[in-house]
């Protein structure tokens, strides 16, 4: 199993046949080949041996997708870098992992000076951007251009494929160790119960450098489909590439969902082609399920739950599991073919049917560990067993339902209580936007529930009303504390509510209050 | 990635669900799991440790199913028997593999005293057959009743899960080693592309001791859905099963598949609920198509070419390629998305498109090797490319044609004549039903082509005939120099024509022509 396979396979079957269609851009098959096989003989020219790591720093485009296959067929480890770190944070990524050479675009150029500071062993940068190339730079076009193509290293198996860094949500960014097998078994396995139609036009929407995004490429890649690429994510440009190029599938988190489907411009566009969505990061509202299926009417949905260390599908809730009305609505479906999950206690012993505990994974797909961190390693993966660090149950026909980060749990005067439970209940006051909940240091009850909320626009609340709400719904002990309003809330770049910068900010704040 | 996932998932997802359907007995997936427990368990008490093989002789029935289970769960090798062996391969393989239990039923027992009396090292062998249990034999029933449940080993990933003996058309048996991680890579590619549908409700027709049955065995195990046995093909038994259990999907050879939509009794059975069957060992002829699709409307065909090597599915003809008329009805499809194939010389050189070759293939199905046998490991895994000793051509988008067995090649005056060319050339006369051709000793040729032909009931036909009908098609030094004429072929347990019989039973024939 190597990631390089489905490219050997169109070029046997489709050669002739549109590969990737980026901007003005399009390109066949054969071309596509012919440009990784130069570039990986251009990354050798530049010192890469099968293992050495290789990092890219952009936005999507094709040379995203040559960069992963020409990185493959050199056998080198791919390193995507979040394009939305501080330099601090890519600096470290690339420090950390050993990359020496770096791809990137115009998303460098304000951190570039930082980073080179911070990193020293950068020995070479590839511009891959669309304006004008930086001094001190190797050009993209150039390096593919003066390069001989070189025979594929087909590494593959439980060799590494690449290190794909985590960070945001969880504290310091660790390197998830995913190898040719785990990355192709995913697929293989995601693809059995189509999380993403094989052989589609498929649009990368989201994010190309997140596992969500690459778990698609994966599967298009061994499927011989189309990869139409935006740059970002934006609603108009997404919708226009439906259009221009037929898309038929792609996959977005839950937020760019609704921005899509609310997008004023979306009746000037004919998405008729479009038939599949694949999403992730968290469950579908009800609310913009119904909105989605009238903008979007014949288009089918599958919600996929999982974690970098997975690969990372895990558990998949299908087309016809998408019944509005339905409570499964709210689970992250079961798990995929190549998986088995379970839900365990504080001891790893199995909990009963409905009850909450750490939700643990195993399979094909689970991670070879974190890059040089033994330790969080072994923590992490017990008998092959994935401790996924987030809290959840299973219902009697296996539906998983994911409560809440294992971390992001508040435990107050002895209680567990879920943040996720608490955020249900105080979102469903109808001046509520959204809002965060999280645990604060408090010398009576150990931590207590706080509440950071948004407000709708022109609605108001006190603290006294949301508490009151809340009181309805929820036990007492799980109720909010102490509630805060404000503009917005810290988000990551995968939609994610940032509660370590939200308990930084306020354990800052709260200092201030008692020593200033 | 372990050959009990499935089990593991299916008990937390349906556990009420049907799993086995066998004769009279029906069981849910919770008391199936159950059977497996303790299976193992008893297993392990007549000293079973993981990696150990255990051999399964038999019909097929919901116990082959629970052994294949009750293996992997106590950490075992699967060694399934070939039942059309005689008692000298058995005893071989039992050998060979070192498998000291050996399940059987009443195919053994013409048989027993001679395995006994070839193989000493049989400690156990424990009885599923429904009929009266012979002396000296464990009664399965017993084994697991008298046994505690114990824990699944989990064993998987590059650990062996099987030891699959090829035989019959090409010499010596030989023990390919599967892994959990070659079994599950090829079920789920084979699934992505819909060789079988996920979850539906399958039959066994074809014998569950081969691995091409074993491969849909895998996808609905892992897939959740419920098997259905009938003890062995028989064109009533399978319509019967058919349209009693509402079978959705089989796998069988296309004489199979003949016997049934040439089976008069077809059109008294409901057989609404069939939508799909896979197929393999040969390509559809385009007149069966053509009445199985009018036989069994609605229902898809998707063919499947692989060895047991490839665990075993290497390329699909997808349903929608099923087109009569189409010259690619002819061709095996093209590979699937766990698989790179190539054609290569004899010097392992990659040949151009249309000429003929070695077919070679790579990817994660490719077996670990065969069992204790290092040379001919050696000789047919080359970087990780099997050699399948098939030899075939590819069309210019990827369609593998397989003209034959590197093996059943004839090289007569030094040309390479390809026994399937000149078979398809013969059976285009209009008095013969079937043809095979062989090369035999021959001292002026080298080896001179021969021809076996089975004419159509009432017709007849000269040598001279054969040859100037022959001579019409292909090139004179392709046309057979001889011609014999027999009432039926051997035939092996799969639908294979066995050569190595016909070339033995010539090259006997023809020394006591000139020595008697």
């Amino acid at each position: 199993m190597y990631l390089t396979q489905g490219l050997h396979r169109c070029l046997q079957q489709r050669p002739d046949a549109i590969a990737t269609i980026s901007g003005q851009r399009a390109q066949t098959y054969r071309a596509l080949a012919d440009r990784v096989a130069r570039l990986a003989g251009g990354l050798k020219k530049l010192g890469i041996v099968p293992g050495d790591r290789v990092a890219y720093l952009g936005l999507n485009s094709d040379r995203f997708h040559e960069y992963y296959l020409g990185a493959f067929w050199a056998g080198a480890v791919v390193n995507p870098v979040n394009t939305r770190w501080s330099a601090g944070e890519i600096a470290y990524s690339l420090d950390d992992s050993g990359s020496f050479i770096l791809f990137a675009d115009e998303t460098v150029l304000p951190r570039l000076d930082q980073i080179r500071a911070a990193y020293s062993d950068l020995r070479h940068l590839v511009w891959v951007g669309e304006g004008e190339r930086p001094d001190g730079t190797i050009d993209y076009e150039e390096l593919i251009a003066s390069a001989e193509p070189v025979a594929d290293e087909r590494r593959g198996g439980d060799e590494l494929a690449g290190l794909f860094y985590t960070g945001g949500t969880t504290g310091f960014p660790k390197g998830v160790m995913l190898t040719h097998a785990n990355l192709v078994t995913g697929a293989l396995g995601a693809v059995a119960w189509r999380f993403v139609n094989p052989g589609g036009i498929f649009l990368h929407a989201a994010p190309m450098f997140h596992l969500a995004d690459f778990a698609a490429w994966t599967i298009i890649t061994l499927t011989a489909g189309v990869q139409v690429m935006v740059p970002a994510f934006n609603p108009v440009a997404v919708l226009k590439a439906i259009e221009t190029h037929k898309v038929t599938d792609t996959v977005m988190v839950p937020a760019m969902l609704q921005l899509l489907v609310d997008a004023p411009e979306l009746r000037n566009f004919d998405l008729s082609s479009l038939n599949h969505i694949g999403y992730g990061g968290s469950p579908i509202s009800e609310a913009l399920l119904l909105r989605a299926k009238t903008a979007l009417p014949g288009v089918t949905f599958c919600q996929a739950y999982g974690q970098t260390e997975l690969s990372p599908i895990t558990t998949l809730l299908l087309p016809e599991e998408h019944e509005p009305g339905s409570p499964r609505l709210r689970s992250a479906g079961r798990a995929v073919p190549h998986a088995e999950i379970g839900i365990v206690d504080e001891d790893g012993a199995r909990v009963p049917t409905g009850q909450v505990g750490q939700i643990v994974a195993k399979g094909g797909h689970v991670m070879a560990g974190y890059w040089r961190k033994p330790e969080e390693t072994q923590a992490a993966l017990k008998d092959g067993w994935m401790h996924t660090g987030d809290a959840g149950y299973l219902d009697a026909d296996g539906y998983l339902y994911v409560v809440d980060r294992v971390k992001d749990m508040v435990i107050s005067g002895g209680e567990n209580v879920y943040s996720a439970e608490v955020e249900n209940a105080v979102a469903r006051h109808p001046a509520v936007a959204t809002c965060a909940v999280i645990g604060l240091p408090d010398a009576k009850w150990g931590e207590r529930v706080h509440a950071v909320i948004v407000l709708k626009p022109g609605a108001s609340a006190t603290d006294e009303e949301i508490r009151a709400h809340a009181k309805e719904l929820i036990a007492g002990y799980k109720c909010p504390r102490s509630v805060d309003f404000v503009e917005a809330l810290p988000i990551s770049s995968t939609g994610k509510v940032l509660k370590r910068e939200l308990r930084t900010s306020y354990a800052a704040k709260e200092q201030e209050f008692e020593y200033g």
